[in-house]
């Protein structure tokens, strides 16, 4: 197979800092669409992936998976886009495409495994796929998704990955006008989430640890705003909460929350604590309640998702930086020191 | 108020063995029926709050729950009983009857918490509920459920706990042909909810950690059995099943049953461990899988399940015992010694 090399920005081990790399793309088969990459959005998952942290990381990583870009190139069977379309890519650039989940529009619960846009394995190019932070990418059309042209397409970028992760769960449970939406954590997937949430119709109630960010909470959109640590002002709130989306991926008291569901609640975990959650059966027996996951989102929903934020104006609030500054763009991401996403200005790597 | 009283047997503190008592019942008020107690079953919470295992037990108790007898009187207002009729009474005798849960028939869930056949305040006599270990009941109409007359009453009296409490969930979650249903545990609750799995038409892979049950897990309508201390078994099970009904009150490895549903499969606790148990982010993320829980079940579903039963000819697997058998029976019950509920024979409380 053909291919053409590529400017990007990856770890080559797990101790190494992101440093310039020359990759490989694949010359564009007939379903595929070339995109040169104008922003790509930075996710707490690209540093556990560049650090190996999940212990599963093949390097060298080229991380990055929330990509909006321009169309530069398309295969002669390519139907959806055409040269000069904002586009972007997500989490996923590949599946089977033919197992009752990928035919429903659920690709992220392919009976044979996503392909993920990158550390996956590569179909095309052997060896695994690599992944935004670079100057090109090529993905078939399928995994290819229509950016709002109202968008701005720097704070687009995190609606593919942060975007999805919290719109999904919202829709699958059906949340809208006359429920009682609680968001934990304000951070890249919460400020989603609750800006969702809102635009969706719902009653929102935010939880968070740190009282500084009231403010914000309720400029995102959050009706109400409630300390987490404050037994007393967590108890006002008792059965009271139809859905709750829980973004926090520290431990947290799982059970103080499931107590703040109305009988047949369901609280949905997008973030993912590494150590096991001590469930009590008590919290969910009583109210019948539910305590569930959910992983990213599907073509299809990916699609519908950035259409309503086209119709409701809603992006990401981001920090724009040049990928020179990914290394302590990363320290501070450790910290939660972002005002909610970085967003990587790819222009930084063509000087 | 005028009462009566009645022959009983109860305990008298926590740490007493149960002996025969003398109790009082209220004259039957308009909506009341006074029922002649034929049978009572004996479920696990007798025991747990006959010692106060749960550390809220008003004394002196008499339990049961799982009660089955005649009508030997009716208030004027009653309409949907007569004299004679076979009846019966489960887990609840109240509830306020006005919130959307019980206008629902999830009298369950009562926002404003429902009256207990047992050890609930008593909002006629004052002091508390007690139960059917016991000759004579009053109840309100709308808590007493009619009981087919092709079932052996004696083995019918389990069905008003242990049936509706795993029915219940089966029915919530839409269990039916084309499904396979896990059940873990075969006791009181298990054996039912196999049965009732089966005779809604799923396909019943029953879970134990005893190899001397397979025959009975076979016998109760066990399509397969997998003996769940066997990793290598467990495995073929992975991502397989649709629902799991979980009626294990011990420690018990809950993110290995979780790995076995399918994408948006639920988990639902029927028993509940003592302890909170370890959940694992990575149990739920990825497929979308739900862990939930479930209590007893409303007015309208227990008749529902009893007509089921009555239609499918579905009684529980009993052991008839006299009710001066209780303390030994309690003895036997926590070493899991019963096959699979023992039913009390209450004309042995008028010897």
């Amino acid at each position: 197979m053909q291919t053409h090399q590529t400017k990007a920005y990856g770890a080559e081990t797990s101790g190494s800092l992101l440093k310039p790399l020359t990759i490989s793309r694949r010359e564009p088969a007939p379903h595929d669409i070339e995109i040169e990459i104008l922003y790509c959005g930075v996710c707490h998952s690209d540093l556990h992936m560049a650090r190996n942290e999940w212990h599963n990381t093949v390097f060298p990583i080229v991380p990055g998976h929330e990509i909006v870009g321009r169309v530069i190139n398309a295969g002669q069977h390519v139907k959806k886009f055409g040269k000069g379309d904002m586009v972007a890519v997500g989490c996923m650039v590949d599946s089977c495409r033919t197992c009752p989940h990928c035919t429903e529009g659920l690709e992220q619960y392919c009976d044979l495994g996503k392909t993920l846009t990158y550390n996956s394995p590569d179909t095309h190019l052997g060896a695994h796929t690599l992944g935004g932070y670079s100057e090109r990418i090529v993905v078939d059309e399928h995994f290819v998704l229509r950016v709002p042209d109202n968008l701005d397409p720097a704070a687009a970028a995190p609606l593919l990955c942060a975007g999805v992760t919290t719109w999904s769960p919202l829709r699958h449970w059906r949340v809208g006008p006359g429920q009682k939406v609680g968001v934990v954590g304000i951070g890249g997937l919460g400020h989603m989430g609750i800006k969702l949430a809102k635009a969706l119709g719902a009653h929102v109630v935010v939880f968070t640890t740190s009282a500084s960010k009231f403010d914000d909470a309720k400029r995102l959109g959050g009706d109400e705003v409630v300390l987490s640590t404050d037994i007393h002002e967590m108890k006002k709130h008792r059965n009271t909460l139809n859905f709750i989306l829980d973004c926090v991926s520290a431990e947290h008291p799982i059970n103080d929350y499931m107590s703040l569901l109305t009988t047949d609640g369901t609280l949905v975990l997008v973030g993912a604590p590494e150590k096991p959650m001590p469930v009590s059966a008590f919290s969910l027996i009583p109210g019948r309640r539910s305590l569930a996951g959910s992983n990213i989102g599907g073509i299809r929903e990916t699609q519908e998702m950035l259409d309503f934020c086209g119709e409701h104006n809603l992006v990401a609030d981001i920090e724009l930086i040049g990928i020179q500054d990914i290394n302590n763009a990363y320290e501070r991401l450790v910290k939660g020191d972002v005002q909610y996403r970085f967003v990587i200005d790819m222009a930084s790597l063509k000087v």
